[in-house]
C-alpha cells in the first residue's frame, strides 16, 4: 500500500575532499580554516569555498570540492570512472574506512601533501535519522536494495544504512551510479527490500 | 535450479563511433576504408585501427576508437559521464534510433564535419543468437531484469532484448553502468526477470 513505501529523497555526490586540521593549515597556511559556501542536505555539513587540486599518476582534477567541517584524517571520494582518470585504483569503503586505500597527491596554495591511504569509492548508503528508522525498522549497517526509476530504471543492492539521530533522511549515491541510473539530486528512491 | 539459470556474458561499451562511408571519406581521404584492428563479440563487426576526435562545446576526446563496418549513418556512442565532459545532452536511444538526437563535431586527419544528429547514450541491450532466445522463451525488443553481482551488485531494468541470427550472446552496458555495478567485461549477469 502506497502510504507504507519507504521513498527516500536522492543525492548525487560528486568527487569530493574531507580533510584534517592539520592538512587544511598545510594545503591553506598556518592557522587557515574552512569558510561555508553552503549547507549540505546533513546537518552541520557544507560545502566549503575552498578547493584543491588532486594529482594522480594518470591525471588531475584541478578544482575539488572540500567539504567541512574538518575531519579526523583526509579523505577523497571519487568514482570509479575518476579513478580510471586519475590511474589509480581505489577501494569501495564506507566513509571514515581508509586502512590501506588509495594514495594520492593533493596540492593547495599554500602547499602540497601525499597521502598514503584516503582515497575511496564511496559505498552507497542511506542515512536515516533514528526516528525513520524506528518506523521503517531499518537498523544502522543494514544493507538494503533500493530501486530507481526510469527509463534506465535500476535496483541498487547492497546499500549500506547508517542510522544517527544526527543525519536526515538522505540516499547518496555517486555519479557513476546517478548516471547508470539517469538520476540526479532530488530524485526519490523506494526501498524495496530490508 | 541452476540448469535454469539465464546467465549472459558481459561487455562493456567504452565510448566510440560507428561512421558512414561518406564521412570515412571527409575523415581520412577519398577512397578511404576502416581497417580491421581486432574482431568484435558480434560476428563480423570490429575495431577499427583508424580514431576520429569528437569536440564539443565544453571539452573534446582526442582518440575516439571506430568501429567497423561501415554503416548506413554516422552514430557515436558515449556514456553519460562523457557527455558531460563533451557538454552535450544526448538521449538513451536504441542503436540506429538517431532522430533528434545530440549533434557533435567530428576531426580526422583529412577533414572534419559536423553532424545535427547521431550522438546516444546506447540503451544497455542483451544481443541473442535466435537460438538462444527461443530457449528461454525471450523475444525481440522485449524489456529484461538482469543481476549483477558483487559488492556493487544491482539489477538492472529496461534492458532491451535484439534478437537475430547474426548475434552472439553477449550484454552491453556502458562505462557508467559497469562502474556503478563494479563490473567488467567478461562477467557474467543473470537474467531474472522476463
Amino acid at each position: 500500500m502506497r502510504q507504507h513505501m519507504k521513498i527516500v529523497p536522492v543525492g548525487v555526490s560528486a568527487r569530493h575532499i574531507h580533510l584534517s586540521t592539520a592538512h587544511v593549515e598545510i594545503l591553506f597556511g598556518k592557522g587557515a580554516e574552512l569558510t561555508e559556501m553552503k549547507p549540505l542536505s546533513q546537518p552541520g555539513q557544507f560545502a566549503a569555498n575552498e578547493t584543491v587540486e588532486v594529482i594522480g599518476p594518470k591525471g588531475n582534477f584541478p578544482k575539488v570540492r572540500i567539504l567541512g567541517p574538518v575531519r579526523k584524517e583526509t579523505q577523497l571520494e571519487v568514482s570509479r570512472t575518476d579513478a580510471f582518470s586519475l590511474g589509480i585504483n581505489p577501494p569501495v569503503r564506507e566513509s571514515g574506512h581508509i586502512a590501506g586505500s588509495a594514495g594520492i597527491t593533493i596540492k593547495g596554495p599554500a602547499g602540497e601533501l601525499q597521502i598514503e591511504e584516503g582515497v575511496i569509492v564511496a559505498a552507497r548508503h542511506i542515512h536515516f535519522h533514528t526516528s525513520d528508522a524506528e518506523r521503517w525498522g531499518i537498523a544502522d549497517k543494514q544493507r538494503l536494495s533500493v530501486r530507481l526509476q526510469g527509463e534506465r530504471g535500476l535496483v541498487l543492492e547492497n546499500v549500506v544504512a547508517r542510522v544517527s539521530p544526527s543525519y536526515a533522511l538522505d540516499m547518496h549515491i555517486d555519479t557513476d551510479e546517478a548516471n547508470a541510473a539517469g538520476a540526479k539530486t532530488g530524485d526519490s528512491a523506494e526501498i524495496i527490500g530490508n
